[in-house]
């Protein structure tokens, strides 16, 4: 049986000590509801939700997997109970706004309950995860009416919600879905259309599902400007409230996935259900776009939760495991073999975790803290440099800590040796769940694009410029027994800015070179990214006494000296550019000559 | 349904125009029996039975998996019916002596047919591949009547074969095996013990199994040293040969694994069971060594046969996918969207794999070849050079085969976007069976530290430093229209040249450096040893004019910009040592503290 205890104690150093949180959330009057306390003892109360509740139900929900029959999606056994649970303790609307039954939590504080959840059952927290991104993107852009029907019901539980966005033939691209809404004469519209890979898109979990449906009306233009955003619950609404006759949306089929199995996944079917405009027609996009960057983040604590976890198994696999003898000479003369910790190379696969975890954990907290600025602070500068930062680092959030996290999973799979490839033990189903956030809610090649396009080239390297003067001016301000963490830090924001020039620079020469530098140019900006984070670590730590913070100095210099050489790899990558890659035509892809 | 067309171009040139086989085998008067066109033949056949019998059973065996029921192992629908046509094909013995029933083929041909079967059903190719190691290990050490008695009936297919290594606490480390062997009065042996993970340790496809097991008598030595090798057979084999009594062995269970679920993963229980002795006591290891650089090398045959497979898989996806515009305008103006073919970031994965594949496939045949030398070469210099080659090159083949692998096939299923995730694209499966090729058979840690160990720093870098001669002479040789090849081979030399002497020097002061170094070190071999295979395949396509040929040029020039930057990271990383691994206290692994 696999096993997790909450990392509460790194959380409250990062928040406190890191983030100096408490100053950070008093300062503020919309924040000021706060204090330190308050956020150890929501961590502490998710911490035992997580490991008494979700965990228990992590490899059992695997096995049984979500069903269909007749049109109806059950949950494994458990679930139900447990989402009722995590609804009546209002989990839900932790980060939402109070007006609507929300708890008006800030997502530096929201990105760790999340990492819980995900480290023990990352199948169960998808299900309200995608109801807080509906009521995310309904709170931004719904009418006045339509929050006071759906908010409260949404983040109290009693309902869930979807996002349904992509289509058999649309993914990536949402500018050629085919789904369609006619506009009926009395306001609402028809829906019609197929949508895949729809999480939660039925269960037993809620009465009602509230479905959050993209479509075209039949003169919208082509294209991603044609494109709107519909309400189509499960049951209509009945004007007081209650849940009424049941629409035309439902269920075709779930999805037979490598992993997350007992989320239900789900094609669904849009037979002329009844839709309901959100916002204004042609402007759907806009709204997927605001609960976007909250989503995106929480991707990448899908990686972190289960690189912990991950993390945290393998290193109690390898205390008890003993196999062969310590290079040194016999450690453990009483037993018949040394414990596997004594192998360097096993320990550099726990230690590689350990530290993208920390420094995952650190950035979440900090890119978190950016997006609670936008949506909280009163001074305006200070809004618009934390959008930019935000706009920035999101994809780096999202794609960077789940590849990181990969990596970890893969290595801690290994420390098991054989057992890690057998069910009982867990590595592989969590292998198998910690896969698809590389793939969802954009992929990493997409996040990369969006990094590297949107973030960067379009506005001249600014965003990248700002980022990076925040750093040299932190790290220029360390104390000089930190000199090992200053001095690679600043090399690697002197490589990245150099870099980033190289990149505008090389594509207005060549179109294509940005996409083909994508994806080396984000891994760079993450590894300046953890170093900066590990920075502020080993700033919080150095001047303390006790091994917890010694140890966040030896972290820190494990990083650099072994995993931020990954570093210059990037760069010579980006360099090497597009033509030798596009010289080969499209035929040479699928022959062997 | 995933395709899969067999490599044959790809396999005829290595064979003939990069390795000029013919020669090779011409030359000697013990494989003078094969020319080029017998390998192209049995190369076409083989392509055969992968396309037309083994893909079709991949899925299906992977969704019924192996069962156990009332102590007996039924494999998938279809596999019995696939074993008996490659049996009666005479594919088992492939590679044995003819004088039981082989066909004397050299490795550096059946290479290439195992990728084909490690591509398209690994499952399936397991249960034969075991048959072969046993044969191979009972030809090694086993007595006259011994191998009369089995080794034609095993190369046949009318009896398999296994392999019973493992047991619950001793995996890497099999000084510690408790499985006791008790002599008899009749110079038989009553062996009891539980072994897990025997692959094939029961199943339905043939009428006897031939476990080959390892156990220590009352008075062995402890450890490795007292470690012997005994013939049990499932039935016992009357005098006459015929199949005669069960034998008190059998499978306790099948492991629930992540992947290669159409192979039978057995838990062995042996109570008592009459056990034949294979050599001599206590020289068991040695035996199981004779056929490990034989496995090995099939095992990094896994890593290429998937890669190629997902390769081919998703280069057709991403033929066919139209989604998102090329950055240097509208290409297929008559469609919805262009191909993601014109993305620089989806070319880049499908050029990873495509790079690694074509090297690996060279590598593979190349370590094939001397391990032809050393088997059937009369040149006593030779073969001993030959020997030192295979014993350095074997964890290379092993392990960097497979991990360059694991990276390809992840990328591939990420060009197929969310669908890579959905079972029924094949690519998450391909996903999960090859994660085990990089566990089994050593882990690929382990084979790092043979390699950094016994291979180098045992002998002083000798192995290493023929093997580097070898490569200048070839590379200085080259063509001075290749110096982008040859420069990139020369400096990756020079640098693998100055980092093993680093290690040795290292080594000396800390006993505790090689092991942190290994990975990064094998990785590091890896990428020049690629390098080198880019030159042999650059210099055999150099001279030659078609789309093939200039190719061939230009996936070399894609490895050295694009693949071997990661040489300075992996030396980066050797040099960073072992004291930054090893400060941390083993207490620190499994607290927060």
């Amino acid at each position: 049986m696999p096993i997790y205890n909450a990392p509460l104690a790194d959380m409250k150093f990062i928040l406190n000590d890191v983030f100096n949180a408490e100053q950070f959330w008093q300062a503020n009057e919309n924040l000021a509801h706060i204090d330190a306390a308050t956020a150890e003892a929501i961590l502490e109360e998710m911490a035992k939700f997580a490991q008494n509740v979700t965990l228990p139900l992590n490899r059992s929900g695997d096995e049984e997997g979500a069903k269909i029959e007749n049109g109806q999606v059950t949950t494994p056994a458990g679930f139900k109970e447990a989402f009722k649970q995590y609804a009546d303790g209002g989990w839900i609307g932790l980060g939402a706004d109070e007006e609507w039954g929300g708890q008006g939590m800030p997502k530096m504080l929201t990105v760790l309950a999340d990492e819980m959840l995900f480290a023990t059952n990352p199948s169960f927290l998808l299900y309200p995860l995608l109801s807080v991104g509906a009521g995310m993107a309904l709170n931004s852009y719904a009418s006045q009416e339509q929050k006071q029907t759906y908010l409260p019901k949404i983040y109290s539980g009693e309902w869930s919600g979807t996002m349904c966005l992509t289509e058999p033939h649309a993914g990536t691209d949402l500018g050629i879905i085919k789904t369609k809404a006619e506009p009926h004469a009395d306001g609402t519209y028809a829906i019609t259309g197929t949508k895949i890979f729809i999480t939660g898109g039925d269960h037993d979990l809620a009465e009602n599902i509230i479905h959050l449906v993209l479509a075209k009306t039949p003169d919208a233009p082509a294209g991603s400007r044609g494109i709107s955003l519909f309400i189509v619950p499960k049951f209509i609404v009945n004007a007081d409230g209650t849940v009424g006759e049941r629409n035309a949306a439902g269920p075709g089929s779930i999805e037979h996935k490598m992993g997350i199995k007992a989320s239900a996944t789900c094609v669904m079917n849009f037979d002329g259900a009844t839709g309901y405009l959100v916002g204004k027609e042609n402007e759907g996009l806009a709204a997927m776009f605001v609960m976007m960057n909250y989503e995106r983040l929480s991707m990448g604590l899908q990686g972190l939760g289960a690189s912990e976890f991950a993390y945290q198994n393998a290193a109690q696999y390898a205390t008890d495991r003993i196999q062969g003898r310590s290079a040194t000479g016999v450690k453990s003369p009483a037993k018949a073999a040394d414990s596997i910790l004594v192998h360097g190379d096993v320990r550099r696969m726990l230690l590689n975790a350990r530290a993208n975890n920390e420094a995952s954990r650190a950035f979440a907290v900090y890119v978190g803290q950016q997006l609670d600025i936008t949506k909280f602070s009163t001074d305006a500068e200070a809004v618009k440099a934390a959008n930019n930062r935000v706009a920035l680092l999101t994809p780096v959030a999202k794609a960077y800590l789940t590849d990181t996290a990969f990596d970890a999973v893969i290595d801690a799979q290994m420390v098991f040796g054989g057992h890690g490839y057998i069910r009982e033990w867990g590595m592989e189903q969590c292998v198998r769940d910690l896969r698809i956030s590389q793939i969802y809610e954009g992929t990493n090649g997409v996040q990369s694009q969006d990094l590297i396009g949107r973030k960067t080239i379009k506005c001249g390297g600014t965003f990248m410029a700002e980022y990076i003067t925040e750093i040299r001016d932190f790290a220029n301000g360390l104390d000089a027994t930190l000199n090992f963490i200053k001095d690679a830090t600043l090399d690697a924001a002197t490589e990245v800015e150099a870099v980033t020039e190289y990149i505008i620079e090389a594509t207005r020469e060549n179109a294509e070179f940005p996409n083909s530098a994508a994806v080396d140019y984000l891994h760079a900006v993450g590894l300046l990214s953890f170093s900066y984070m590990f920075a502020k670590i080993a700033n919080a730590a150095q001047a303390k006494e006790g091994d917890f913070y010694h140890n966040k100095l030896a972290l820190a210099q494990y990083f650099v000296q072994r995993i931020l050489p990954e570093l210059d790899m990037r760069i010579h990558k980006v360099k090497a550019g597009a033509e030798v890659i596009m010289n080969f035509s499209e035929d040479y892809f699928t022959n062997q000559s």
